[in-house]
């Protein structure tokens, strides 16, 4: 019997309940809140032949024992931004533990393949500014050293949260060993975007995770009185700042899912009475396709060099973060396209614009794919974030196919 | 015996000497260094025929009766800003002092008019916010109930530092009465921007102090995820703040001497991962005429709405602050030109984009005029402010012709 999208929506309302206050899900990784969402899904495997264990990087996973013991990994995060909404990690991981169920009765307990279910640690990042904390360090890419530095707004390390949620910094790299027999991974995910809607389609087959160049740009000109500096003789930094802010549009725009944004400027001094001497912003640039990523980010210095000397600045660039572009794999993709055609005709193909754990799974070498469902008003991070019961439905009904589809293909492989 | 200008200027060394540290002048207004500063200038009197008081608002006016109560008035101000230069108020005060020594000299202790010398109090408004403070209160321009309200960041009330320093809040208006029978008043100081120096001149007549419009613009648009969100779908308030930050050098660049300043901008929630969702901007706009600050204000206002609706946003302004421009006396004017013609042949008429003691005293209706001279680098408020020596020489002997010829003038009207 097929995935039943109704227990998928109450179990999403009953943990929203259980963990939200007014402003919102509050399902903060390293948390109480977290562990008690954590608990409550506990609670919902009594009658599954799934073992449960959780690995050296605090990811929580279920595991029924098919035939073989290569297995399928379906999976998402419990863990929410402060003040997040009731879908963002939490649909993927309980449509999960639906189709786990659903496809359990119909194999009486015994797949072809070996079914399991992740619920990663800290996708959000939300406390420790690291987010995919759990499934890096499931894709071997965790940096221990950078994490060891790092503490939330109340001085707390990462090392005492973890101590006290029982993981250990020095052995998070242990949750590599759950690769072993990996096949394939499947996620559900929200859009968190407006393209979906745009279409008026609900399901969306996702290429692959965009490359991101991340950067501080500094221009430095000259703080001059407000009254007293003839225009002509302003080096203001601002004016080249301003003149980026909308170059972005124009690099972006040269290709068709790429996207540019200046999400934080910052004058100094400051004042009103002084033209800008120096300003400090921040570009992040992302796009599927390496290439064009590259192209963007030489154009971007390029054209912040030409401000900053038309306004008589210098401009510094220094790299915040960068991640190359991931694709998923072709198979999967194709597979996903197909149930989505199945079950509502029309299926768009979009890249991920946020990372997300799957990203950190394609990474380790293992098949990957991701289905999206439409968010209302593309918003999501914020207690408003929404989605259709009808699109939920669908993306339940169209998941559960393709667990399906892909077990299939695993038989053929 | 003219003015003699190595007086001057040995004095102003002597006076940073005393009231600077390794970051510059420290003669913040109503502080000890500020009283400190005064106590020496008080010092540097002696052998003067004249009388000294401080008025209710903490001014102090020298006296050098005349055979007429009719009075000249040569004044600036010893206070400074935090980190501040070595000729910025002081230049003004120590050449009055020397000035008024002069013609004491000349006229035998007695001149036809009686000279005054006034050492303004709290020019900057550096602690409180409040600048021409001693100025506006003798003007009757003072607002009393806003300035009950002010505090430094210390959190000691205007009031408070007003009484530690003998002076009522409630009688500060009293120093009005200072206005009786004033019947012109000159100031000298520097530029404090490059228009002299790209000039290659030494000194200027001020036509007046430009106009303020100053205002606080907010831009609403949608917070967004920089990874899901296409360019096409944003509502960036960020692109529309940098498109007027950009459109003011256009505004102004339509007018001579007119000047329009973006100084601040602040994005929330100004982080690297989301589109700008509201964007706070302040905007400066001066200038001589009434006719043109109207029409830049305008057309700000215009263009951020035209912005505002080309990203998809809201714009709502706010006013800071304004102020009418204020235009110096024709005579006084046409008398400041021939005394600097006199000394060094060129010169330039120049609006103060700054405003001074002086705009106060014009706005109550006193005959007034300033003389301009060179900063190198246009740079004030800073501890490199300065001057080349010859053309603070050339400023004193220019102001004192300026004086005496005032003196004529009087005589004759």
């Amino acid at each position: 019997m097929a995935a039943d999208p109704s227990r998928v929506i109450s179990n999403l309302r009953e943990l929203a309940a259980l963990t939200s206050d007014e402003n919102g899900a509050q399902r903060v990784a390293f948390t109480p809140t977290w562990q008690k969402a954590r608990d409550w899904f506990a609670g919902k495997l009594s009658g599954l032949p799934v073992g449960r264990h959780r690995d050296a990087a605090g990811n929580v996973w279920l595991t029924l024992p098919g035939e073989s013991p290569r297995s399928l990994v379906l999976g998402s995060h419990l863990d929410s931004v402060p003040n997040g909404g009731w879908l963002d990690g939490a649909l993927g991981v309980l449509t999960a533990l639906e189709v786990l169920r659903s496809i359990a009765e119909d194999c009486n307990g015994r797949p072809p393949f070996t079914l399991r279910l992740v619920d990663w640690a800290d996708e959000e990042g939300a406390r420790f500014g690291r987010s995919l904390f759990g499934s890096s360090a499931f894709a071997g890419k965790d940096s221990i050293a950078a994490d060891r530095l790092r503490s939330d707004r109340d001085g707390i390390t990462l090392e005492a949260a973890l101590d006290e949620n029982g993981i250990e910094i020095d052995r998070i790299g242990d949750a590599s060993a759950e690769q072993e027999n990996i096949a394939a991974y499947l996620e559900l995910h929200i859009e968190q975007g407006p393209v979906l809607e745009r279409l008026g389609l609900p399901l969306a087959t996702v290429l692959g995770t965009k490359g991101v160049e991340r950067h501080a740009i500094t221009f430095r000109g000259q703080e001059a009185h407000s009254g007293s500096t003839p225009m002509q003789d302003r080096r203001d930094a601002l004016a080249a700042a301003a003149r980026l802010a909308l170059e972005i549009y124009t690099i972006a725009g040269r290709h068709k899912d790429a996207v540019c944004t200046m999400g934080s400027v910052k004058t100094f001094p400051g004042i009103v009475t002084a033209v800008v001497g120096r300003c400090e912003c921040t570009l992040d640039q992302r796009d599927l396709s390496p290439d064009v990523l590259a192209q963007m980010y030489r154009e971007a210095i390029e054209a912040s060099e030409r401000f900053a000397s038309q306004q008589g600045c210098t401009v510094e660039w220094s790299r915040i973060w960068s991640i190359e572009p991931i694709p998923f794999h072709p198979k999967l993709i194709a597979l996903c396209r197909e149930s989505i055609e199945e079950i509502a005709p029309g299926c768009p193909s979009l890249p991920s614009g946020p990372l997300h754990d799957a990203a950190e799974v394609a990474r380790a070498g293992i098949p990957t794919v991701m289905m999206f469902t439409q968010s209302l008003g593309g918003i999501s991070h914020n207690k408003v974030e929404d989605s259709s019961e009808e699109h939920l439905g669908l993306a339940v009904a169209a998941f559960d196919r393709l667990a399906r589809k892909t077990l299939t293909w695993l038989g053929q492989e």
